[in-house]
């Protein structure tokens, strides 16, 4: 009377499937992605940029994880996708830190056209050399994706062996750290502001909407959202980003003299100053080194909503940014600061103790959110690793980022000691960078 | 596309019915009470039973949280069922300790035929008094149903107010914290032998059986089987029980004289002796005080397979077991101690060390087994509790039960007191009941 019954229909349906997709809408990508598609296809719509994937855990063999045609036909079934109606009504129709209509309706009927270009794929020693080449506006929306599916395809290459009951042990061992960890946050009391940044480094898909699950149950709105946009979408949720270093490295990458790529940061952020406000504009000033961003920053940057800090030690970057604030005549309370680098609980819990109060403190919390499965499986197969798909080249030009962490530099070695010299980046302090 | 697709038969099929049933088999009980049937049936068969329920820990009010119309409906479920033509086929064909045909077909016949009798239920004090009277035979297999009845509802009334997501990470939990603590058990090495007592104080059917599967996908071989007859013949594993206490307790209740009185014990394992052999020979000497037990034994007991330690501190019951072979000329080595009171890892690994290449050590798990949800939901309402059904008059006269924990003993108190003297039982040391 036990024996569970199978439903005929589902398990036919079911074996029908050549491939089972990985990522399945154009908008399961971060929604800091389509804030800068939109102002590069403002600002810069021509510019020719190479994305290419870094796996900067080389240990990590991914060629002789992941089998090339299965590799392949998740990113052909991407390129096969197009925005659904839905999803344009979402975007088009949702308000977005209180602000409707975010996009514009040129760049909506842009995405609503768009398919994503083709890839280049090739093996070189035990690792996938995948680049995206084409115009910015196009090629850049392939970062997220591209992460996705092959941290995905690497967790099934490594629970492919495993019976059914290896995997409900290790997903409900999963689900008890999770959940540990969210009652440690909890903790922290009501100011806590949290949001999901995990997408790019998630185990799959559907672990990290379970997480997203797991983050509205265990911490109601102090969760504030998730950058995921499928997500955001489906569990009606707000999508949460802003703008990442893709957009200094391509305006300094095209720079032609050396005023205008140290001028380059600060003209990304102009370009944002122009179309967006309020929460928004947020500072992201590690690109070429924190320090001398600010020191040399424009008046009005000091007027924005608050930084993310994205390298170097977490704490000292939020001094120097409290510093900052207060040498330009700004309340560092009013200001809001975002952690977004490596984080788990611990480290949380110690940066909210010491700056809650001090300033508004927001975490992004990514891989150990949304892929925490470290020491689940025999030989750690499933630890998550440094994945990164970077713009490489702009209109021909070597792009560059220093960050304030010198393990995170990325460029070709001549590049980076000429951008080291113009924006006088000195010592910096090296920190392992584990996700 | 991911909302999921409800199959609607299943859906209205389960809203047909009318109570989830918690026991829904006659053999969803523990192998040892049919084997102590089948001896009752043979050598005790008119003798008049009263079975008791007691929930040693009082300050969990059982009428508080289990609704009373809930109660009847499930023990009235049972008294529906009888044995399918599948459970008879098994019992009657399948191997028990290597030995076909354990179950007489005199005694197939009764069991075939038999429906469980009447119950008598009260509210008093917050608790429960649900008593069983009835031929010896037909009561004492009342006793697991009505535990496992008890136990789930307790269970369903902490979980009723969860929502689906809590239920989930509940589970989650119960899963990694049971996978670890098999994990540990596996570094115990390739002689471990361990069982699963747990039916009787079980959270519910189905963890149980997720937990027995948990045990032989860790533990292999070296986890020899289930109590539970049903779950045994479902996971084609083996039936493991021999023989408990209820037996020298009714035998010594209807002893006409103290010299009798003082047999009875034996008189119940010269009867079990008649019956079987091998592995379904194991003492359990603690009824009225394992000392004075082992020391008047008659001659062919030291010739048994092993002793059960159920109560009292194990590990100096297990001392004087060998103690005891060795002063029978018996090579302690060829015997086996089951060790079965209480244990959770730490304490089985302790023993194993202790006693592993002195005897044969084998584990009973019972309680922290199928039932450790301790500290999981708020004000640990899932915790177990001590729940027993006893036997508590035999013939219209108490029985009394002494064990060799103070704790332990049952009985009304001027027969405790005669008891003692008669076993001549003196200081025993007492240890808290948990479960």
């Amino acid at each position: 009377m036990m024996i569970p019954t199978v439903d005929i229909a589902t398990r036919v349906y079911n074996h029908k499937w050549k491939i089972d997709p990985i990522v399945r809408s154009l908008i399961d990508t971060d929604f800091y992605k389509l804030l800068m598609c939109q102002s590069v296809f403002r600002n810069r719509p021509d510019t020719n940029v190479t994305f290419s994937l870094i796996n900067r855990s080389t240990s990590i063999r991914l060629a002789d994880l992941i089998d090339e045609g299965e590799l392949r036909e998740q990113l052909d079934y991407v390129r096969g996708l197009s925005l659904t109606r839905g999803e344009s009504t979402w975007l088009r129709g949702n308000t977005f830190y209180g602000k409707r209509q975010m996009f514009r309706p040129d760049f909506m009927e842009f995405l609503e056209n768009l398919r994503l270009p083709a890839y280049h794929l090739e093996k070189r020693d035990g690792q996938y050399e995948l680049t995206f080449e084409g115009k910015w506006p196009e090629v850049m929306l392939w970062e997220i994706p591209a992460l996705a599916i092959i941290m995905e395809l690497r967790s099934r290459a490594v629970l492919k062996d495993m019976g059914k009951f290896e995997l409900q042990v290790l997903y409900a061992r999963a689900m008890a750290r999770l959940w540990e960890k969210i009652q440690e946050l909890d903790k922290l009391g009501s100011d806590l502001r949290i949001a999901d940044f995990g997408t790019r480094r998630r185990h799959s898909f559907l672990w990290q909407d379970w997480c997203v699950q797991a983050m509205i149950e265990g911490l109601g709105d102090r969760f504030i959202g998730t950058s995921n946009c499928l997500i955001a979408m489906r569990r009606d949720i707000e999508a949460i980003g802003t703008n990442a270093h893709e957009l200094p490295m391509v305006y300094a990458a095209l720079a032609t003299s050396e005023n205008e790529l140290r001028q380059a940061p600060y003209r990304v952020l102009a370009d944002w100053h122009e179309e967006h406000d309020g929460n928004l504009r947020i500072i992201l000033p590690d690109t070429y080194g924190s320090a001398h961003f600010l020191e040399h920053a424009p008046g009005w940057l000091a007027g924005w909503t608050g930084i993310r800090i994205d390298s170097g030690d977490p704490a000292e970057g939020a001094e120097l940014a409290i510093r900052w604030w207060q040498s330009r005549g700004e309340d560092p309370r009013e200001k809001l600061i975002i952690f977004s680098d490596g984080l788990d609980v611990a480290k949380m819990a110690e940066l909210f103790q010491q700056f809650h109060g001090r300033v508004k403190v927001s975490f992004g919390w990514g891989t150990l959110l949304t892929n925490d499965f470290r020491g689940l499986v025999p030989g750690d197969g499933l630890a998550p690793f440094s994945l990164v798909c970077k713009a490489v080249a702009a209109d021909g030009r070597p792009t560059v980022k220093l960050s304030d962490n010198p393990e995170k530099a990325t460029g070709p070695k001549d590049e980076i000691e000429r951008y080291k010299r113009i924006f006088e980046v000195g010592a910096q302090k090296a920190m392992k960078v584990e996700v």
